[in-house]
């Protein structure tokens, strides 16, 4: 079965167009200044009137009035007349917009062989995308941070002259702590336990934070994409390993240490199939890159390709008819099942979105690997969609990142 | 090892006696009216001064006034004099408190031997206790709600005059959905889906929920226990079968559809042992009574002692040194720690709180058990704590449930 057969296509959906509506804020407005919530309430509303956003806040529209006076002073809101209509005394009704050509932030995303990039306004409409291929042997801090650099540079050349860049997000896959900044572990990167955010604020001049890619993922589908009308769900990727974002009650629930959701590493047999991670039984073990080539000798008769290419001609032999190279990709679509199965059954997201640059394997994403999640669910299981994204959602939800975490600077 | 060895006692903590100080709102304020999350904070901090609160809610004193005063006028605030301290113009300060007295609510527990009940007041206080035995013949709904009935008067009877109870909240365990009232299936009931809280409310004639046992333990841990000093948090318990409770960011998660966290249907092998829900490889096929129930013939060389007194002959033989017997209550203790790192895997909570009145079967709670955990988990686990409640700590859950409930009511 392709991704183009379309009973493939039945469960796939693409991912909203970038900046097609208004954004939600990404923490709950409970924590936050009322001078925020104001802020990210029209941010979230695209276009409000006073008198609605005093209701939607629940505070007295005596406690607005102020706040949104400053706001419009120093032009992070601005006012616009709905033409057309009549308000009060004859006049068009004035609702109040993001003055979003005050700034831009920058998203960056290093991957293990491209880098990408994508510049947005502060509504989160994009300005300039650009890309980078990345050589094997950019595993090091400091050409990291040059390939970064370049990438930067020309990102900014191709947006031209515009208003300044305050912030940016960058992500890659590892062990990333948002709140620290520092990058624990990254399979793409040699070096362990660096400040990355500092080393990229430093060398970009910009204030950046990093995050991993399933938390990347999760921004962009909570800003951008399918997660936008949903309280609570749950987003799976599979690249390097098998990672898992959560949104809980419209924010994305980061632990209590920022430690991420470990989907991957979670135990789905005791004493079972070594991982990479020194530990036995993770569902990583079963279902990323490296547990697939572990198996590929035996399917191939021992004509093993090159490094870099087994996946690829294990995945010919499969579709091909090599039975034991269809039944390594199907016991890691069964895996993969049980692990989506244990999110149902601990979390009942809303839905569950599948996504990442592994869905070429489409074995793993076959109906038949679907049809397998009731069977190990208590309750009905979430409806599972695979989000087709283009190669940008990473670089789109590093922007978003750079965005939620600009705001509270923004309005310091 | 017993659960009187120090080595136990270490990691065991006991429960804060009931009512021992402010209690926090059980749901996220930034959903709530202006009049609830005043009302709710009051409650939360004890006693509170009109300014601290409007500065805690982040509102203008201005938009407090009016809500106060309503809320003073009913009678459901009452202000109070900080005797010996003096405010503004030399009189003694003035703070709000909730008025307890005005109204009570009661938390009742179904569990298999036993149904247990509490009254406490507005602030969460306990004004009364009362217990009754459950005959195992009691397991359809109208036997259920004679029981219920006869309990509730009891309560009343010891409690003697005094304010009217408002709500009551009611626990067992099973599927029960908190949002719709409905008991979906419960192991001591024999009917399915039934709209438990409507059958409950009308015999009582007073507005009860319904929620599952896991539920209960973590709004009393929320309420009254060690988890009113945390954020996010898990609480695991072993009844029929695992349960999991989960707080995030204060407030009980339910999940998108309020089926509750089902910690013991996730899949810890493909294709294992048979559980009770007809699925195989969860949790509960390795960890509940059943699951060690269904090996002890083996153990036992054949010698099956009566039902219900399986689990005890195996612990016995288990402490006197039966390897076979002692070799069962290993494997569920290493299912158990697989399943706690788990928790931690995926949710990276601030505490793991484990509880429930298998702790007797302390070769599950033994150190062995909770020193595989880091083993299991990619980060350090969380603090695993034991926490030995009294027997009144489901009927506690119970009335916080009732309390949260009733709160919107008593406000409208």
């Amino acid at each position: 079965m392709s991704l183009d057969d379309p009973r493939i296509n039945a469960i796939r959906t693409d991912g909203d167009p970038p900046g097609c509506g208004p954004l939600r804020s990404a923490r709950p407005s409970s924590s936050l200044p009322l001078r925020q919530r104001i802020y990210e309430k029209v941010r979230s509303a695209g276009r409000i009137s006073r008198a609605a956003l005093a209701k939607d806040l629940e505070v007295s529209p005596g406690s607005v009035t102020p706040v949104v006076s400053d706001l419009l002073a120093t032009e992070l809101l601005c006012e616009l007349e709905d033409v057309g209509q009549t308000g009060a005394r004859g006049r068009p009704p004035v609702t109040l917009a993001v003055r979003a050509d005050r700034a831009l932030v920058a998203g960056l995303k290093v991957s293990d062989h491209e880098y990408s990039a994508l510049l947005v306004d502060l509504a989160g409409q994009p300005v300039a995308r650009a890309t980078l291929p990345r050589a094997a042997e950019s595993r090091s801090v400091p050409r990291l941070l040059d390939d970064v650099a370049e990438l930067y540079a020309r990102l900014l050349a191709t947006a031209g002259d515009g208003p300044p860049v305050l912030g940016a997000g960058l992500g890659m896959p590892g062990m990333l702590d948002h709140a620290s900044g520092r990058m624990r572990w990254s399979p793409i990167m040699a070096e362990r336990d660096v400040d990355l955010a500092v080393c990229v604020s430093e060398r970009l001049g910009i204030e950046t934070s990093v995050d991993n890619d399933a938390n990347l993922l999760t921004m962009a589908e909570l800003w951008f994409g399918k997660g936008r009308a949903l309280s609570d769900f749950a987003v799976v990727t599979i690249e390097y390993g098998v990672g898992l974002g959560l949104v809980v009650d419209h924010a994305p629930y980061r632990g209590a240490h920022g430690h991420g959701m470990e989907l991957g590493h979670t135990k789905v047999q005791l004493d079972g199939a070594l991982c990479r991670c020194g530990q036995r039984g993770c569902l990583e073990a079963y279902v990323a890159d490296f547990a697939l080539v572990r198996e590929a000798a035996v399917a191939l008769n021992g004509e093993i390709p090159p490094r870099g290419e087994v996946l690829e001609a294990l995945f010919a032999q499969a579709k091909d008819g090599n039975a034991a190279a269809r039944a390594i990709f199907d016991r890691a679509g069964r895996y993969l099942a049980l692990g989506l199965a244990n999110v149902a059954n601990l979390f009942d997201p809303n839905r569950i979105i599948l996504s990442g640059s592994r869905m070429r394997y489409d074995f793993l994403y076959a109906e038949e690997m679907l049809a397998e999640v009731p069977g190990l669910t208590l309750n009905d299981p979430p409806p599972i969609e695979v989000n087709a994204w283009d190669d940008f959602v990473w670089a789109r939800g590093a922007a978003a990142l750079a965005l939620s975490d600009l705001t509270p600077r923004l309005l310091a």
